[in-house]
């Protein structure tokens, strides 16, 4: 019987009270390493069928570790002891397109009508890339991976559309080809690359990142481009839903799941979770 | 750009022109070798979020490949051409958890509310597991793999419920390794087994299959089981939905997908479909 490991580390337990209490608003990049950072949707039960068709078509951006209950902020799956409304340090609520300021708790937006989706990070491999001997300047530099709206659109759901958006990272040449070997095992935090190098064949002019800072690439380094959860962002503004809750860029949601548990797994329920694929 | 093949092969087009003709009502093993061959599972708009979200659970028994638009029986992703009313060799109807007699089409059942599931189904695993040397001596024997119920519940969505059924096929106890270092790389046709050896672990007598020939194990041989698609008739005849579509065991719906397509593939449209994970 497969049992993996949910309990929460004292780390863990830790970040999440002060979370709660509003006391952390920051990045968690770096934040509990081992445990798997993840993106945040929440929408109306009415939209829920047409996102999670959503997730079904374009799963590079939108890799589902949870769904949660109709009006339940909780998943027992990924997170036992959290509560979506206050775990994430920063949220973003966008109403008919229009993102309002970030918000520390959802607590008075939440609706006994919305369903959570919980969606894997490319911050998840960061750790896994480290480990195989990947360097992360951006990582080393403090800065977050920029991000990047692609002129790739995802396949459209219902009323749900949006184009791609990346996240880019510097690699050295020589472990490029790594890079792809080691995520490709990690399905549910994006996996392998999108696109690798030729910015331009996919509309990004690396000067202007959607969110995140500009890098200069050094002579021997490519931009490696992975799809991002951010898209669900895009996807709000295009797609104008009556009202959509997300993580602000870069303030995941921190879960029980350790990085370990994905490696070569689909969410899966053999008596445990996420077995292999 | 990536582009995949979904020109229907000659056989292809000839044997789906036979299967909407009523002509061919076979198991469809061994036919178009090369074409993934699929589950389907035909629902009310009313039952599909729960089922989709069903799915996502149990992804092992259910990997997605396909959801159609509520209305439309046909998927231009998977298997443009084809139409999911007259194009699966028999179907299964399940009303309220009765199980009807096998019909060769479903043009009198369909309705406008239906939405159409395309799931991988283990045959298409089997090319790939002869192609790297390991033997199917069922497949020889012109038998299909035996299915069981197993004593493990799926995880439930709404009314949703049901125990996985798995398939077993008999493998040379030297080969099972590779057994599972092939099938893991085609996540979308069950991926790895969910289980191997010790069948009363699992709930299964080897002796008393719910479909397919009991078959004898040789003294050199290891039962290994894998998810199994049969799993949604199962799921049927526990919840009691109002109706259920679904096709007869081993009676499969062909698509023009490859099978090499689906090798470290999600359902993935980075401008292509099925890129890698």
């Amino acid at each position: 019987m497969v049992k993996i490991n949910l309990s929460p580390s004292r780390e863990l337990k830790k970040i999440r009270e002060k979370i709660r209490k509003g006391e952390f608003q920051e990045h968690t990049r770096g934040v509990c390493p081992n445990h798997v950072p993840t993106n945040v949707v929440i929408l109306p039960k009415d939209l829920a069928f047409d996102f999670l068709k959503f997730c079904a078509y374009n799963p590079k951006p939108f890799p589902l570790l949870d769904v949660t209950d109709v009006g339940d902020p909780m998943s027992l799956t990924v997170a036992p002891g959290a509560d979506l409304r206050t775990d994430v340090p920063k949220y973003r609520v966008i109403q008919k397109g229009e993102v309002e300021e970030p918000v520390t708790n959802i607590r008075d937006y939440w609706r006994d009508d919305f369903v959570g989706f919980i969606l894997g990070c490319s911050l998840g491999f960061e750790k896994p890339l480290l480990d195989a001997g990947v360097p992360l300047r951006i990582r080393d530099e403090g800065k977050l991976a920029p991000t990047y709206v692609t002129n790739i659109p995802c396949e459209k759901s219902g009323s749900l559309k949006g184009n791609h958006v990346v996240s880019m990272r510097p690699i050295p040449s020589e472990l490029v080809s790594r890079t792809v070997s080691v995520t490709l095992q990690y399905p549910l935090t994006h996996g392998s690359p999108m696109h690798i190098g030729a910015p331009k064949e996919i509309g990004i002019d690396l000067d202007n990142p959607e969110v995140g800072e500009r890098i200069t690439l050094r002579s021997n380094e490519v931009p490696v481009f992975w799809a991002c959860g951010a898209t669900s962002l895009q996807v709000a503004k295009e797609s104008k839903p009556e009202i959509m809750i997300t993580h602000d860029p870069g303030c995941m949601f921190i879960t029980n799941l350790r990085v370990n548990a994905l490696r070569w797994s689909s969410r899966q329920t053999f008596r445990g979770k996420f077995s292999s694929i």
